[in-house]
């Protein structure tokens, strides 16, 4: 089953500096708290262990995302393009950036773009004036990923923002009502949201969920799996959000979810290639 | 059992031209995300169809609700009397209403009571300018229902308003603490606000859920059965929204539900005869 | 097992006043509805009864709450000293308080904490004029509990205020993050926002849960016991809310939930006694 995890963060030059390795006895913590062994390649920051791990999962790609988060640190993007280079075909690159200002916004994201990321992600609650995703000033950068075509990762879940209304539902359906063919990614998948964010995705075709570790034993997981396998099969995206799971143990676990075989596939691989333009091999 | 499906919109007249008849295939399509085939009688639009349905099911009554929607439609009152008529006591009449503005309102009730409509449908979300529930502007007309006596069903969940905060509790909590004689019907069961609505029905007495469809294997469903056999057994309405699900799977589906057969009984029509002022034949 | 039951309100003095012994009848149906019978010691309004009760189901410790509460009653603190006193080493005081206005509150703070109670309780949508946990007057009372390091019970889920917003998760979310030293206990553990609160716990280390009865058999229940044998487990606290709920026939059924025993521990004893000071005797 061709699989692709839509949120890995390899140990690699800035990610390095970022809390989530930075903070390794805290990632850890929570590693264990959802039921996990952390990875050796998260514990020993390498690379080519990341790799071994992928290869023993089965997982043939990750989408590595970006990351402009003044609260959870930032992510040079040419670090990003690096490692893909570094890998070739084993990684998708997805572009960090500050929505605003607005021209400059729009300016970089077209260099981004040109260089051959294929999305952007932005984090509005993460910014040093934390924005909900429906404030207006957002509204110019949205336009323009959606006139652009690309697709939009956000910060969509548990520590987004200053407090939990900056994950609470309202805010990302205006966003989806308001640019219906701006496809939107949810990173965490709005948890805690479970039942509300649900029913966003079943009303708005352009939302994609990706609840990475924080579905995995955690409250309304089982709403989440039950939709995996109705209505939500075509807008999940299975994700690891390595460093925080390791990708093996996550993708065992994931893989043994009720989920049926033709969902699964869906789940696994087949929307995130549909999403991105990639060509699942073999 | 005595059965009273609370919200069946046949196959008739202006009917037809709403978006539930008119958009044929998304309506199947969602019919099949939640687990059921269509019903012969909404594919074909087959009013006698629909009759040999309910016969089958054992569903005693059913009730056609209008429909006064801009975003979703209208129902033209004067053809609910004439279904009824068409089948006596095989439904019962629901008139749909505009609110607002507050004197045509009260007259226009006044009038559709004195034809033998059984209680008033509004969508205040629907509306042309979309309204909260506690929107103060729909305070005159609840008083006139509360002073009345007559039960109000409001679309309640789902695609209820242009975004998910309409359908978010706070809104119909306050309406049913201002007006505590005030019996509310919400149709879909404030779906997907499952956990919260269900406080909110244990502390209001006057608040009776009506989930239909989007109950069925969705999301926050287990809350809903839990408390239908418990605390929710007395305020909980059975109730299709055929042609969104079939009458008689719906029926089947929902019999099997781990509900005990007291409390199952209310649920399938005793509630609602009792709300409605229906005897229950023999 | 150590066992503190976080949350008892004996049938003594000026409790016998408040809504939950005058309004016998409707409390003996909450406690049915959720699938209790009543307690002998609760109908009896027996304080004997009630130590017997607590000898019986293994309950070492009941922690007695003080109620300012315009709405649901006020109980004397100096009732709550007696009753203690009466038993000594049977029952913890913690007293109600109104949190305005700002100066008298912490005089009158300072005196009850003078006289022995370990900790304080607020019930802001209960005033006169109901308040969110975030409104802006209520800080100089948290500053104060913080700096003093006072726990802060507030009534939290349910009725807590004139609807449910009052509960909403998001107010309380911004108290435990401008005030990250100040430890609040949510009785009744801000259901019906299970998942959501679930998440803010997760988050804020200086949040304990106290779900009490209305956790029992109710919607959204699974959540809590998942999150009680994962990551909540160190900041759940056992609580009866007596006598909505039965002391022995909650504690069994709160020993049968699939809580592993070092989690358990923690739950029905441990994190009460680290929290208020106390020694596990024994």
């Amino acid at each position: 089953m061709f699989t692709v995890d839509f949120r890995i963060r390899p140990p690699f030059k800035s990610f390095l500096k970022t809390a989530m390795y930075a903070g390794a006895a805290r990632r850890d913590g929570i590693t264990r708290k959802v039921g996990f062994e952390p990875s050796p390649a998260a514990m020993g920051q390498s690379l080519p262990l990341l790799i071994s791990e992928m290869d023993a999962a089965g997982v043939d790609k990750g989408v590595v995302v970006g990351r402009v988060s003044g609260a959870l640190g930032n992510v040079d993007n040419a670090d990003i393009l690096e490692v893909c280079a570094l890998h070739p075909g084993r990684f998708v690159p997805i572009a960090g950036i500050a929505p605003l200002p607005r021209k400059a916004a729009i300016l970089e994201a077209e260099r981004l773009l040109g260089l051959g990321f294929k999305g952007l992600s932005i984090e509005p609650g993460g910014l040093p004036e934390p924005l909900h995703y429906d404030d207006r000033r957002l509204y110019p950068f949205y336009a323009f990923c959606e006139d652009r075509n690309v697709p939009l990762v956000i910060m969509g879940g548990g520590n987004a923002g200053p407090d939990i209304s900056f994950t609470a539902p309202e805010h990302i359906d205006r966003v989806l009502a308001d640019f219906p063919e701006l496809k939107i990614v949810s990173a965490h998948g709005h948890w805690p949201w479970g039942t509300q964010i649900l029913h966003v995705a079943f009303r708005r075709p352009n939302l994609f969920l990706a609840p990475d570790y924080l579905m995995a034993n955690m409250p309304g997981m089982d709403d989440y799996v039950r939709a995996c396998d109705s209505f939500l099969a075509d807008q999940f995206l299975f994700a690891s959000a390595f460093p925080f799971a390791p990708v093996a143990g996550y993708a065992a676990w994931f893989r043994a979810l009720p989920i049926r075989p033709a969902n699964l596939e869906k789940i696994m691989g087949g929307t995130a290639c549909r999403l991105l333009g990639l060509q699942p091999e073999g």
